[in-house]
């Protein structure tokens, strides 16, 4: 087991595992991805979440489901079809499977198709990599710059899991955080605990528990007070779309912090891989659809009692509750976007500086 | 047993009841007041919260740890100090066994003493429904005025739980409301769930729901994706404590909710009694001690489970947290605060205009 990664492939065993994130931190554990079922098993299940480990999770379990079989073209689609039944609305899902679609189909004989979807996955997989490394390596400047004047423990708080379990190395808005701490900059990390469904509380803490980066977790109504009493210097988040004005969509909750660090004067940067941006979209708070999730997950928590990780019910059972899973923070409020490419103030013009095929795409489609 | 007040005295038993508020909104549990030591027990363990209600038991409490005894100097004495010592922060609690013990010491047989500490007990008591009805009476007016134009549901936002339950009848920041929805003016709160203690989704949602006024429960981070889209028309949260400037210090994460409300021009109101705001203070950020409390609160969190109610761990045991309980809304964000004498803006000079005693006592002390 990798401790940095939520996924791996065992060449000796020919197998693929992944950390069964359902039952951190409580628990860990591992879970075998030996075929098709075991893969939409766990993307449908939740095994794995964050939109680019589900890709390279469907990358590799096509890899695995295909390995028993003739691979002729028409089990190909069969089992394509069924991956991408697993999560209906997970882009990265479909870019995965199309991908090692694609490969397989170039080649004729069983033997080379199978080892034609295992080459794409680890395409995929390897992507994914670069592009959270290269956001931490242009991210880490920011940390650098105020460790630079400030001389202490920079204090950098994030919302949600933008991080290793949600990626494959690294994370996204982790990244620079990871790459601070690997060069010895001392850094704290407020992590929010993000309610409904603690994803800040119960991965990014343990993640950086992990990785031995100091941390406290708070209630998401703290950074406020916080940031008026100077003990964030900087905010990081990641984003699930961004458009090409810099609007930002990321877990609900977010426009708060966004709003208190413009109120306090802390820069407020998203990190990002250029994929999520969408080039198509102009005004995120008017057009961005927002999921409208179960309002279970407002009125259950998941928690260690003493029986055990089960559900409990914190309102009355029969109480009315809306569980938006996500908000837009204004370009306004966004000091800058870190990508693989570069970092980009939050508009048009310079995310088109680093992005320059989404000008080619928007002239042409 | 009074569905809207969470303590009452039971003249034909001679006995003093409150509603268990720590097993709510799962279990609804009366607590007898009997004597001095159920009044300690029940302020110290927050069978009963909220700085009004806390002030109201204690001077019952009074009342009932008297009567089974002579009601001498040093039984008066000894009584006061017992019941202070449950909770030793608390301004209402020492504010109301003081005037309780100065009206037992007028008088000098047993039995008159007896009496005078209920009389005491029922003017407090009285006095704290009176403020919340006028600032119900006073702040109706705001909704009355949204509705007027709006002719639809008046949506409110509040955080917390200022209502009933934490004073005696109509709470602060809820009594508008009450009064809206007892004039026929259709209202709907938004109700924040308010981690890391839940007095939002516990207690506000059950009061909500017991008076058949519709709400909603949802995750604090979702106030400001509300607001973007007019689905907000009107803020109203408590206050623990107000600056003579018009700073306000109330749970944890009211800020947040103030500058999402100003970032979409909709109107942020406090409601408090004259009594909170500390004439002595001008700059509520810097000079307001916010109490940072056991980080268990954000760990553990009480819920209902297939054992019943009981605690459960939602983060790594050895996780770090951090739980500030406040923050301070500055004067600024707020558009205006109801008080029992009427809304002032907030400023010093209109809070002046309506509490003309703070000049009184500011220039004499």
């Amino acid at each position: 087991m990798n401790p940095k990664r939520p996924i791996w492939y065992l060449p000796e065993k020919d197998l693929v595992q992944v950390i069964d994130q359902r039952k951190l931190p409580h628990v860990f554990e591992v879970f075998d991805i030996k075929n098709c079922d075991d893969t939409v098993y766990a993307i449908k299940n939740m095994v794995v979440r964050g939109a680019p480990l589900i890709g390279v999770t469907a990358a590799w379990g096509f890899y695995m489901s295909l390995k028993g079989s003739n691979a002729e073209d028409n089990v190909v689609f069969e089992l394509e079809k069924k991956i991408n039944s697993s999560r209906p609305t997970a882009m990265n899902l479909f870019y995965a499977t199309k991908k090692v679609r694609a490969a397989v189909l170039k080649e004729t004989f069983a033997d080379k198709r199978i080892e034609a979807a295992k080459r794409a996955a680890e395409e995929i997989e390897a992507a994914e990599i670069y592009n959270c490394r290269k956001i931490g390596e242009f991210g880490v400047s920011l940390i650098e710059d105020i460790y630079s004047y400030k001389k202490d423990v920079v204090n950098i708080l994030t919302h949600c899991n933008a991080g290793w379990l949600a990626c494959v190395e690294y994370g996204t808005a982790t990244s620079p955080i990871y790459h601070a701490h690997e060069k010895g900059i001392p850094v704290h990390v407020w992590v929010d605990e993000t309610r409904p469904l603690n994803q800040g509380a119960r991965l990014t803490a343990w993640e950086l528990d992990q990785a031995k980066v100091p941390y406290t977790v708070i209630a998401d109504n703290t950074g406020g007070h916080l940031m008026q009493h100077d003990l964030v210097d900087i905010v990081i988040v990641g984003s699930d779309r961004t458009t090409i004005n810099g609007d930002v969509a990321n877990k609900i909750g977010t426009y708060l912090k966004a709003l208190a660090a413009r109120d306090n004067r802390i820069p407020f940067y998203a990190a990002l891989p250029g994929s999520t941006i969408d080039f198509e979209l102009e005004n995120g708070v008017k057009n961005i659809p927002i999921e409208l999730r179960n309002e279970d997950e407002i009125k259950y928590i998941e928690g260690l009692g003493s029986k055990g990780v089960e559900k409990f019910l914190i309102t009355l059972e029969n109480a009315h509750a809306a569980n938006y899973a996500f908000d837009v923070t204004p370009a306004r409020l966004v000091t800058g976007i870190i990508t693989e490419k570069g970092i980009a103030r939050a508009e048009k013009d310079d995310l088109l500086r680093l992005f320059p095929e989404y000008r080619y795409n928007r002239l042409h489609n």
